[in-house]
């Protein structure tokens, strides 16, 4: 049976979310979510769906770095992914724009993620069961372990996943019960007044959110005011983590953390620049026990490494569309699995909870085997636009059961949001 | 006078260089030198030109990101350079697709580079000279200091900019007379048989250069027989470099330059990914005395504040083209000379020698003050393609005399190296 991909086609897809201040941080005033979208076809009649997320401007640098990878694509098997993996990321020339970082890496991820999508609907599974059905060693397969030997060999590797083999059976049967924990970003933004705040902390309480998220480091005082607001409503006990995207330098995130100790904070995450692992170490030793989280802009396997080494991380924050998609996220959480660090995902933005619940739930079947201290960021955006939208039921994840990734969005809303000719953006 | 930028216009030029294994090393086979090309355009005639270097696929992608850049640009006042580099870092928006790294992160660097280029036409200076004629509050100006002050503050810029100042002059005029040394690569690609390899070394000492350098990490038998001849033909005390252009993961490094310890690299380059800051400071603590270099794929100033504060590196090799331009450039010799690390500036490619003979200049005269164990990289291609080129002289490069960075191209080398479309290309 023939499955060559014989289309590809490209989208730069923008939702105008800054008209409503929706995921306004310290950093980003005024995000216009986007995805530069990737659908694959074979000639036997499948498609697989992907995207690198974006927040506006720039999505088109995007959308042609995707494009770019035509050529590798084009005629190929798609069942050799694990081959066309390791060729787009290691080709020599390519990776002179990187090297495994940036707009170039995360085409790749997109293109990668959408390889996962059309082999999971041939398969008739979602990607979840789909990874979490392989074998250790199919698994230790799809890893490259270039730059990690340091830290975790296939060896590593293989023993944490054939620890968690015997038991996978049950955890299946678990996510397909309760679904996964999540906790709730929506009452946080900085756009949001207090009486929202208030509001939407209420809400999230009276969903059954395992834990709520608030932006802080654009003001103290009104840090302070948001954090007491959100404490009072929640109660002292309830999980609150604060978020600075990155806003502080490393003596200024000691300086405002250690401002925001008394009510507790469940994680501190980005205290500043992702590149920073040795100010992420710094940080987190100065601010102990308030644990430090990071990673949707850590670029790569190789930062994420490191940030382990040494001892920078309490939580990571594993990204689904910004490394080089299923495969680096698999050597990531085998990584997170071998320094014995909780991955707890980041998502929201557009098409973000759709996949990385996926990986959440993989990780829960077949590499890390718990669930204790872990819960998927949730944010209740955008949903209506896939095909597959995330379900949640008693602040947990439901379990997709539909084949593929969840990564593929309605006919209707591309066409609408397509930049700058669909109608949300021409008024026509 | 008026000086607003009215055009800005893009140019993907890419020459076929892997048709003669110029520039073969161990990760990059068969590189096409490529430049992701800018030219701003000012309403008084001035002219700026920049460039992103990249070896060949995605160069279309490089020069749509800096087409990208075009509404930050145009209307704007040239003169307006510092808050132009700012904004277009720190854009909400575009910094999701680094942050402050790979395909954006040189384009920004291409622009503001073309900006200085045009700055220093319009003074009628060399970029060197009018940054060594600035005064020290001036150049800490131009840098951005964000997640730099827990190891270098304005006012330790300051206090290093002013300890040169007394005596600029003298080293202006030590550089107009004897120039900058030189070390070059030209002999040690791997593509080049052992006879080459001979022939090149002896060249290179009748050259005057300083100090060359040989590829490594594809085959270590061939690499102790390349060493050998080069140190016989060289002698036991010339500086011989090694460079792996991260072809290795931390044991593999170590054991690999333990092997050709006995030749006495006088540095080896890149050694694993340019990402591991923890990788290179183990890899210098095992292979110590032999000093560890990088940077040419080094990011950001924030990754190389890191390095330094590992003390993972010996030499800092600053690269032109991929951080964001000058004025990042300039915090990370600030860096260096902060942590008293010689910079010995990557060059080759296309155009690479053009631009960073000014920095390491400029670095001379205004900010470490000395050229101790300092030497510029030097490749022997393309030159012929710039309306500046560098000059050669006693292995040393000539201080550039001409106004600008010496980034432009010859309007016919452009014309018949347009991707795909170009004589050379067409073959028309």
């Amino acid at each position: 049976m023939s499955r060559r991909i014989v289309e590809m086609e490209t989208y730069d897809i923008r939702f105008p979310t800054s008209r409503e201040l929706d995921g306004s941080d310290a950093m980003n005033p005024d995000p216009d979510y986007s995805a530069a979208y990737v659908v694959l076809k074979t000639d036997d009649g499948h498609e697989g769906h992907g995207f690198a997320f974006t927040i506006g401007r720039g999505n088109d640098v995007q959308t042609a770095a995707i494009g770019a990878l035509r050529p590798y694509v084009l005629g190929r098997d798609a069942d050799d992914l694990g081959a066309l993996y390791k060729e787009m990321v290691g080709d020599s020339q390519l990776r002179w724009l990187g090297p495994e970082k940036g707009v170039m890496h995360m085409a790749i991820s997109a293109v990668v993620n959408a390889l996962w999508d059309l082999k999971a609907k041939r398969h008739g599974k979602p990607l979840w069961l789909l990874l979490g059905e392989m074998s250790p060693e199919e698994i230790v397969d799809l890893v490259d372990f270039r730059y990690l030997s340091d830290a975790l060999t296939p060896e590593d590797a293989l023993r944490i996943l054939r620890k968690a083999e015997p038991t996978r059976r049950e955890r299946i049967e678990s996510l397909r019960k309760d679904g996964y924990p999540a906790y709730t970003t929506s009452p946080g933004w900085l756009g949001y007044d207090d009486e929202k705040l208030r509001r939407l902390c209420k809400e999230a309480l009276d969903q059954g959110f395992k834990q709520i998220k608030l932006k802080v480091g654009a003001d103290l005082e009104d840090d302070l005011r948001r954090f007491a607001t959100a404490r009072e409503v929640c109660g002292p006990d309830f999980p609150i983590a604060i978020d600075a995207n990155q806003r502080w330098d490393v003596a200024s995130a000691i300086e405002w953390v250690t401002a925001l100790k008394p009510y507790n904070p469940h994680w501190v995450e980005e205290p500043t620049s992702p590149d920073d692992v040795l100010g992420h170490a710094a940080i987190a030793e100065a601010i102990s026990p308030v644990p430090v989280a990071t990673g949707e802009h850590v670029q790569n396997r190789i930062v994420f490494k490191q940030l382990l080494q040494a001892g920078a991380i309490s939580y990571l924050q594993l990204d689904s569309a910004r490394v080089g998609g299923v495969n680096e996220n698999i050597a990531i959480l085998l990584l997170a699995a071998k320094f014995g660090v909780p991955v707890c995902p980041h998502a929201g933005g557009v098409g973000l909870c759709e996949l990385v619940q996926h990986l959440a739930m993989f990780d829960f079947v077949a590499v890390s085997g718990s669930m204790e201290g872990r819960v998927i960021e949730y944010v209740d955006h955008l949903h209506e636009h896939f095909a597959d939208p995330v379900v949640i039921e008693q602040g947990c994840y439901v379990a997709p059961s539909l084949p593929g990734f969840s990564a593929q969005m309605r006919p209707a809303s591309i066409a609408a949001h397509l930049y700058p000719d669909g109608s949300v953006w021409s008024g026509s």
